[in-house]
């Protein structure tokens, strides 16, 4: 499949043109493939036809499910990016009649990835072909270059990939599009992808608070410091975005943007199902679970009030003396590195789980441009994990490295945090985690040694091998 | 229904004699019901009341199905004690024809509440009245008095509830078994109580490494401390046993049990259900969360050697002047305050959900013996929820007071950890929870900053009603 405009019929279609999905078409369009679109509200479709501009040349409008799967050259390959859930079933069980076998049906949507695992099961052995892939980067990445992760039918990727590449953000010259292996391995990674965007922003909102209510700085100072670290080892998109905000200023009261916002983060649950996720591959995840669960307490506006009313405005302020922005810097390059850490071991459980084969490294070099946690310290992420992919990130020479620079910097913000009262939970549960996975002799001694007491459930023992031993308990 | 030995047929019914049916069984036949049982093995059945002794005269083995219901008296209750999952559902349809819809169905294993949900709802409309109840205690609480927590057919628990609250554990005359609300509402709880107890477990394995590897206390040295705390606001069974089994010695080796025992703790899933099911309801539970991640990380026994390996052993030596012991217990009591805040806001949650009607100030009540979280302090809470269901339970006076007493000294352990390399991730995210929940303005103005910038998701501003107002962002 190459770039065509001729009337040979569309080299891709597209279902839902949603914003999403529009935006993807025209990025499709721009790239020089003639791409077939239908959308269920005829008028949507139309509409889209006619504001194509200069695009409109390479778009095939389709009116109806027939004409659209006839405009396509064969075998052909459909995009549905409509609403994760039900509607994907349904666009699947109206199209998957009018396909061959050797069609493509390519789900470019939110998808929960076990539900892909399930319709790339069901198409095995019947149907037209299937693909998951995640899609990130917005709705300015979706027009102008997305980070793409595949997953599912690899003999369909191959006749896609062209346009999937071509249509992706580039990292130099590097396409952030990949295949990363069976059923519902790129709709988990980009679940997974989802879960760090919410520990790392989560990790930059507390050294914020560190900042606006240790410090007492105001939104243009805070957002120098952001600024200055996007020049350095942080430097990323969410860095970025977090001076801008921190800079910008509301048109309607001239107060800092940042001042007028309301506290109450919303999420759209991707955050959530890479918690629940780490929980049933049982893969510890502590940062993105305490960034979960920052969101859900930012909703207790109500509740939180009373508990200040209650406990008095704790005891916030502290001097840059105490903890230098140098060191809330170190601490975040430390927490980051083993928040990574957590999801690629979450990616790697699942692949174990699933038996799929996925390549890490190339999780991190898609992740390098296009999608929202995309920084400069992905590109070292993948030099590691192409070294040895089943080693924990944290003990890559590298990253240890790293770590050993930052981590008292690390525990200097947790334990200042703590004295203070400035909450900092996802960079106390990356601490934690560091901390456990250096501990040779942890205290689970104790916990099996209760169980053992009240359930009989029996130890191992540090000098012999086997299970079930049980302690000489006295009862009652 | 009263207590019975006539020849005028069983009071009830028991269906599966592994351990826990088995006790439970000769704790309702000791407490003067009689009891038919069945069992699919049949000599199993035969074996049990050969064992029975001089409770044979209460048990009425049945070696089949259709025997075992026509022993019953009408209306008859039937409990089940088969492994969770398929075989409460193959038990529940090969009874079903056999029992009238008058007749009662009491799932009495570790249920999923989903699944208790599906049963109940199965049989609303036709079959037999349905139950699930939680029990808690292990093979001893069986035997001689469980905590019982019920959910389902409230005119079913009336009937059997004389002999449940016999058989249950009392806290002084009260006893430890209560209808909690409809359907799976009975097993929610008794998953909430395994979640607690993991958190409970996990925050004095922190003080029990802060003492071993911070102070370098001897195991004896460690149980003399766990004593004295059960003398104190800790005093329950999991500090009991923690003293037990920090003073036991293991008669191989004379050496102190704890130290032989390997740290890989086990465990049976239901910490983990408890942590998905607060992700599932948006309710924060870091405390609990934590503590299945660390049960996760203690598996992780080759990696944490290679991390020890690498970053070398932590600077972990701290002198008990740094942080006394009496600071250990108090944030341990400041830990177990909030962590329970945390579970009873599950159970809001869930009730909310489900619309169930759930007494909490019962179900603390109902905690305070027989089950493994049993302990002092749940007496206090008890009157505190019942004072006032609906406030987190940090905010009832009593609890509120003792916080203004502890939280100082949770800091100072969670500061001393992270400064001396000591994991306390459970309470860290309890004070992380605490401080939050006590900050009226938190950081979350940053997260919804950032999420409009990259998704447009819109926020709502601090001067005005409203949802979907945007920022003047600069893109690019």
């Amino acid at each position: 499949m190459t770039a065509s405009s001729s009337g040979a019929g569309a080299d891709i279609g597209l279902v839902g043109l949603g914003t999403m999905g529009a935006n993807l078409a025209l990025n499709i369009a721009e790239n020089g493939f003639k791409i077939a679109v239908y959308n269920r509200t005829t008028a949507k479709t139309v509409a889209f036809h006619e504001n194509a501009g200069d695009l409109a040349g390479n778009v095939v409008p389709a009116l109806d499910l027939e004409n659209f799967v006839q405009s396509l050259k064969r075998p052909r390959a459909v995009i549905l990016m409509v609403p994760a859930g039900e509607a994907v079933d349904a666009q699947i069980q109206a199209l998957a009649p009018l396909l061959d076998w050797e069609d493509l049906i390519i789900d470019a949507g939110n998808a929960d990835y076990h539900d892909t695992n399930l319709r790339a099961q069901a198409t095995m052995n019947s149907g037209p072909r299937f693909m998951g892939i995640g899609v990130s980067g917005g709705e300015e990445g979706a027009r102008h270059g997305p980070s793409i992760m595949a997953g599912g039918a690899k003999d369909g990727w191959d006749e896609v990939a062209p346009i999937l590449k071509a249509i992706s953000a580039k990292y130099e010259d590097s396409p952030c599009a990949a295949h990363l292996g069976e059923a519902g391995a790129g709709h988990l990674v980009k679940t997974v992808h989802n879960g760090i965007e919410y520990a790392d922003m989560q990790m930059i909102a507390e050294v914020y608070g560190i900042m606006r209510d240790g410090y007492g700085y105001t939104a243009v100072q805070t957002a120098e410091v952001f600024e200055a670290w996007d020049r350095g080892a942080l430097q990323s998109y969410l860095i970025k975005i977090s001076g801008k905000v921190s800079r910008a200023v509301d048109p309607e009261t001239a107060a800092p943007m940042l001042d007028v916002i309301l506290d109450r983060a919303g999420q759209k649950g991707t955050g959530r199902w890479t918690a629940i996720e780490a929980l049933m591959l049982s893969t510890p995840m502590g940062t993105i679970e305490a960034a979960v669960g920052a969101r859900n307490m930012s909703a207790l506006i109500g509740k939180r009030r009373q508990g200040q009313a209650l406990f008095g405005p704790s005891v916030q302020k502290m001097s840059s003396d105490q903890i230098a922005p140098s060191l809330l810097e170190a601490a975040l390059i430390a927490g980051k590195i083993i928040c990574y850490a957590q999801g690629f071991e979450l990616i790697s459980a699942a692949a174990k789980q699933y038996d799929w084969s996925m390549p890490l490294a190339d999780i991190a070099r898609i992740w390098r441009a296009g999608c929202i946690i995309r920084s400069s310290m992905l590109n070292d992420m993948a030099s590691a994990l192409s070294d040895d992919p089943d080693r924990n990130l944290m003990f890559a020479p590298y990253f240890a490295e790293r770590l050993k620079e930052t981590h008292e910097a690390l525990r200097a913000v947790v334990a200042q945090g703590a004295m203070h009262g400035l909450p900092v939970p996802a960079l106390s549960a990356a601490l934690s985690y560091f901390d456990t996975m250096r501990t040779e002799r942890s205290t689970a001694n104790l916990l099996q040694a209760q169980r053992d007491f009240f359930g009989a459930h029996g130890f191992e023992r540090v000098d012999r091998e086997g299970k079930g031993f049980h302690g000489p308990w006295a009862m009652g």
